[in-house]
C-alpha cells in the first residue's frame, strides 16, 4: 500500500475497518491504483435523463453489460449504477471492478423544481451485490432538504456499520439556489461541507463556477480575498471546505463537451488537488475505444 | 426447457432461483409455453375503473371465478389481479394456473391529478395464495413519485428474496406530462427504463404513439434518428431502451378497440420484439367464446 | 387437472392455496403427472451415510449435478435433497423439476441410540431456491422425540403459512423400539399417524414388515384381525391409519436389493393403495441407463 | 343466556371478554346448552396410543371427519384433537361445532417414566382454524415438571391474551407417584389445584379413588374427616380444590368400560358437582349409533 | 480474472455475487492470486491451546500485528484469526490482506471428551471489520453434533446473505470417532461432505491418513477398489467427496513437523487436486524470515 493511500484512509481512523478496507478496494483498483486519485464511471442516466437521451448516441452502451466492461476496460476505480444496472450485469463482472450501488434516484417525468430523489435500493442490496460502497444524492437549497439529509444520513449509519462507505452525490438545486448559483463557488463548497458534515466518506460536486451566490458568502469571500480564478484555485477552495482536504472530493464532468475542454477541466481539479473525476456521458456516449482514449488522457493527467 | 426460455432466464442470473424457478413457470405455461412470449389476462377494472364499468357488458364476469377459468380455457401464461379476485377463486382453481398478485391498487372515486396506488396486498399474501409473480404499477411523472418507486422497490426486495418475481406496470401519468405524452415514445420508453432499473422482472407499458413530449429527448431522438412509424419500431426502442431487450416487456391491450385494431398493434408488438401482450377489458367485456377466440388469434401470432 | 389430482387435493382443503398450489406441481410433474402417484427421488445419503458409502460405486454421482438430471431424466415428480446439494446445482436446473429441500440431517460420525437431526436449512432457503416443498425427519421411539417433533412442527408452521407443503419422513427409531420394531406394521402405522397428526402433507415410511412390536398393540392387531400378510394388506393398513387414506403416504426402497424384489415390493404398495415410492440408493448406485429403466419399471407399475 | 350460564362465567370475570365469549360458545352449544355441564369428545388417542388400538375396533373413525360428525349428532359441546385432524375436517365443518385444538401430544413408542408431551401446534393454529380453546397436557410428579408446566403457562398466556381459554388436561405420572396414586383423591385434587393455579379456564381430571397417595396428605384427610366414598364425595373434594368450585372441572371417562359403569361414574360425577365428561374411546370405539345412543344417557343424567 | 478463477466462481453460482466478489477477492490476492489455489494463514492457537504454546517459541508473535505482517509479506491470499486478534490489528492493516473473521472458539481450559465452540463474534463483526469471509469450525462425531451444525447453518445463511462467504473447518471428534479415526480416510471425506451439504463455499479438513474408521465405510471401499496410498490419491478422493471438485477444499498443515515432511504433504495435496494449504503453527512458531521462506516454498509447489 503506497504512502499516499495511508494517509488519505489516515483521514478516516474514526470509521471502522470495513469502511476503510472498501476505500482501499477503490483507491487500489485499476490505472490510478495507488496514486490516491480516483477516475470512476457512473451510469445514472437511463433513469435520470431517460434512456434515448443516455444511450441513443451509442446504442451499444442500452446494455447493461457494456458499462462493467467499459469501466473495467478503462480501468478506472470503480463503476457506478442503479440496482437494475447492476443486478442485470453483476453475475458476469463479479470481482473484476468495485461497485458503487446509487441508492436513489430522481427523473425528469417529474420535474420538480425541489426535487427529492427515492430511495431505490437497499444497503442489504449493496452487501448481496458486493459493492464497494453505496451512494445517494442530495439536494442542497431544495424545499425538501429535510428529508434528504435525513436518508442520507441513516442509510449512511446503515452502511457504515456494515462496512460500506457512502459516497453524496452534493448537488445543490431547488428553490434556494438560482440556476447559475448551482455551481456558484460558494454554493459548491458549502455543499461540500454538508456533505462531509452529514458523514459522507467520498462526496461529489460539480466543478465550480467564479460566481458567489449567496450576498453573505460574498462578503467573506471578498473580504478574505479568496480567488475565484482560475478554476484550480475554486478546487482548492472546495477541496480546504471539505474538512481541509481530509475528505475524497471528486468531481463530475458535467454535460457533455468536448475533449479538451474536459481535460483542461481535469487539468485544474488536479492543480487544484482535487481527488479525481466521475465522467459519465462523457464516457459512454461515444464508441468505446474512444472513450478509453479519453479515460486514459484523464488518468494521465492525475497520474501527474 | 426450450432455447429460448433457457435464454431468457440467464439475463435474470443474478436472481435467485425462486425467481428464476417462478419465470419458469409462467414461461412454460399456456399455449405460448416455451415461446418466450406472454399472453397474460389482467383484471383489475373492477377496483381501477369500478364494477358496472368493468362487468356490465358481460355480467358473468362480475363472478371472480370466471376469470380464473377464462384465463385456464384461452391458455394464457398467467392471471392478474387484486388480493379480493384472487382469494375468491384461488381454492377451486389453485395449481392449474401461474397467479400474478396486484399488490397496489387505485381507484377513481379519488381521482387525483397526482395519482399513487395504495398498497392493497402483501408478499406474504402472495406467498399464502401460492402466486407465482407479485406485481405493483408506477405512475412515473406524478408528484407522488417518490412514495411510489420506495414502495416498489421495499416489496421487490422482500418479494424476490422469497423467490417471487416482481411485474411493475409503469403508467406515466400526473402533472410532469400531458394527456398526450402518456403514450410518447420518449416517455414509454423512459417509464420502461425507470422500471428495469428498479429492479423490475417483467415490465408492462402502454403501446407507444408516435409522439415526443419532452423537449430534451425530442433532439436526442431527431440528433439519432429513431424512427417514430410503424408500432413496431417504435416498440423496438422501447425494448431496446429495458436493458437492451435483456427484461422482459410486455403491452397492455389499451382501452377496447376493434379487434382488428388490436390484433395490428399486436402485429406490431411481435414485429417490434416485444415480449407478449396482457389484454383485460378486451377479453372479458365480450362473451368468453368469442374471448377465447381472439385470445387464440393473439396467440398466434405471437407463436410467428 | 384430472379427476384423481382434484380428489387429492380435497383432502388438503383447509391448507392454504399456496400449498396446494406446490402439491400440484409435484402431481402434475414427470411421467405420472395426473395420477396420484409419486416417484421421488431422494440424495442425502452423502450426509446420513458419507459420501463413499453412497457414491463410490457410480462417482459421477459425487457430483451434485448429476442427480438432478437423473430425476429429470427418468421424469420423477420431485427432486429431494439437502442445502449444499441443491445450491450446487439449482441455477442450472432451476425450473426444470419440483425440489424438496430436506431441513434436518444426520450423520452416521455421531450415531447415537437415541438419534435427533440436525436443523440444517431454513424455510426461507426452501423459497429462495424455488422449492416446491420442505421435509423433516423424525425419529419417533427416540428420546428425543420432543425436540423433533417441536421443531417439525416450528418448521411446518413457517412452512405452511409461506405456501410450502411439509413432508415428513417418519422412521422409528432409538429406546423406544427394538432393532426388527422399527420396520414393524404397528410401529410404521404408528409412525404414520403421529406424521399426518403433526400436520405433514406427504409422509414417507419405510415398507412394514408382518412384525408387531409392541404388546398393547398386539391385542389389538389380534382382536380385530388385521391381516399381517401379503405386504399390500399392510400397506392398506398403513395407508388407513395415515387419515383413512386422506394423506399422501409414500414408500421408501429401503436398502439396496435386486431389482425383481424392489418390484415386488412396489407392486404391493400399488396394491394396497399406496401414494408411491422414494427411491434413493437403489437409484443412483448404478449407472444412469440402468437407474432410469428401473425407475421406468416402477412408474409403469404405479401407472397401473 | 341462562342464569347458570352467567353465574360460571362470574367466575372468570378477570379473564378478557374473548376468553369469556368463548366459554359461552361451549356452555351454549349442544344438547346441554345453558345447563353449565359439559360433555366433550376428545380423540387424541391415535396419537396417544397409536393409531390400531384406537380406531381398528371401529374403521370409520380413522377417518378425521368421522369425530367431526359423531361430536355433532350426538350434541356434545365441543370437539377436541390434534392439530392433524382439525385441519383434515375443519373445513368442512367450520362453525358447526366449538373446537378445541390439543396443543402438545405424547406416544408410546417412546414410552418413558417421566413423560413430557411435545408441542406440536400452537395458539396461532388454534385462530386459523377457528376454535374455541386450546387444550394442553401436564403430568404432574413426571421429572420434566417444569418443562410442561412452563409451557403451560407460556402458551395459556398467549393463548388468553388471543382470547382463546386454556383447558389443561391434568395427569399425574412419573416418578414421583406411584401407579395406583396417579387417581388417588389428594393426587387428582392437588393435580386440579395446579391446573387451576396455572390459570387453566378448564381442568381434566381422571374420576379419583378412594386412595391417599402422599403421607403428609392422608395426616390432613384424616384430621379434617374428609370421606372418601362414595364417589359423589370425592368428586366433591377434586371441585371444592379447583377455588371452591369456581373453575370449570371435568372428568374422564378413563379406559373402554361397561356403559353401565360409565353411566354410574357420571352419576357421581353429576351428584358430587362436576361439570361434566370427556368421553373419548368409550365413544368413537363402537358403532356411531350405539356412541350417540350412550353420549344422550351421560347427557340426561348431567341435565338432571 | 483467469480461466481458472472464473470456473471456480462458476461453481458457486447459486450464491449471490456478494458471496461470488469476496471470493474473487481471496483467489486473486497474494502470490497465489490467479491460479486458483490457496495459502491461508490462521492464528486461533492463542484461543484453542493457550498463549505459552503457541507463541513463546517465538515471542514477537503474541502481538497480534506480527501475523497480519506475516500473511502481508509471505503473499498469503488470506488471515484467519478471532475477534479480538482481527480488532488489534485491523486498522493498521486495512486493505492490504483478506481476513477471514473465526466466528467460533474452543479452548483447552475445559477439554471435554464432546467438545462444541463458543460463538465469539458476529457476522456483522464480520462486516465491519471488512472481512472477505468468516469461518466456523465443526465437531462431527461429538454429541454436540446438533448444535454445531444448526450454528453453523444459521450464521452461514446471514453470511451469505450479507455477501460473506462461510468458511468450514470441518474436524471430526467426540466420542464417535476414534484418536485414529479423527484423520481417517473414510471420516475426513465425510467431514468434508457434512461441511459441502451445510453450504460452506471453503472447506478445511486435515490431510487424511491411509486408516478406514467406520466398518460400513470398509466395505465401500474395498469393495470399490478406493486407493489409500499414496497421499495424493487420499486427497484426489476428499476432493471428489466434496461434491466432485466443486467446493474449494483446503488442507491444515496439521501439528508441527519438518519442513520436508510438511512439503511432502503440500506436493501430495498438490498432485490429488487440493485447492491449498492452511498453515498455522508451521508458519508462526519460526522467526518470521524463515517462515516466508518456507510459505514461499509451498506457495513454489502450488504454482505447479
Amino acid at each position: 500500500m503506497t504512502k499516499r493511500v495511508r494517509e488519505i484512509l489516515s483521514y478516516y481512523d474514526s470509521e471502522n475497518a470495513g469502511v476503510r478496507t472498501n476505500l482501499a478496494r477503490m483507491l487500489n483498483h485499476g490505472k490510478l491504483a495507488g496514486t490516491g486519485k480516483f477516475v470512476i464511471l457512473p451510469v445514472d442516466q437511463g433513469f435520470e435523463h431517460g434512456p434515448a437521451r443516455s444511450f441513443a448516441v451509442n446504442p451499444p452502451a442500452y446494455d447493461p453489460r457494456y458499462h462493467f466492461q467499459l469501466a473495467i476496460d478503462a480501468g478506472c476505480n470503480a463503476y457506478a449504477a442503479p440496482l437494475g444496472f447492476l443486478e442485470a450485469g453483476v453475475t458476469e463482472y463479479a470481482g473484476e471492478i468495485p461497485l458503487i450501488l446509487k441508492l436513489n434516484n430522481h427523473d425528469v417525468l417529474n420535474d420538480e423544481k425541489d426535487p427529492a430523489p427515492s430511495v431505490t435500493a437497499s444497503v442489504r442490496d449493496g452487501l448481496r451485490l458486493g459493492c464497494a460502497a453505496v451512494g445517494l444524492t442530495i439536494y442542497p437549497g431544495s424545499t425538501q432538504e429535510k428529508s434528504m439529509y435525513q436518508e442520507a444520513r441513516e442509510i449512511g449509519e446503515e452502511a457504515k456499520a456494515h462496512g460500506l462507505p457512502m459516497i453524496i452525490w452534493s448537488y445543490p438545486r431547488g428553490s434556494g439556489v438560482s440556476k447559475q448559483g448551482e455551481t456558484a463557488l460558494d454554493v459548491v463548497a458549502y455543499a461540500a461541507q454538508i456533505a462531509a458534515q452529514l458523514g459522507a466518506n467520498i462526496i461529489k460536486v460539480k466543478p465550480p463556477t467564479a460566481f458567489i451566490e449567496q450576498a453573505e458568502a460574498k462578503k467573506a469571500y471578498e473580504a478574505n480575498k479568496i480567488p475565484l480564478e482560475p478554476l484550480s484555485e475554486r478546487v482548492k477552495h472546495v477541496i480546504q471546505s471539505a474538512f481541509d482536504g481530509r475528505r475524497i472530493v471528486i468531481f463530475s464532468g458535467g454535460v457533455k463537451e468536448t475533449d479538451e475542454s474536459l481535460l483542461n477541466t481535469v487539468r485544474g481539479i488536479q492543480a487544484g488537488g482535487g481527488y479525481g473525476s466521475i465522467i459519465g456521458r462523457n464516457s459512454f456516449q461515444r464508441p468505446k475505444p474512444e472513450a478509453i482514449a479519453l479515460l486514459n488522457k484523464v488518468m494521465d493527467i492525475y497520474r501527474g
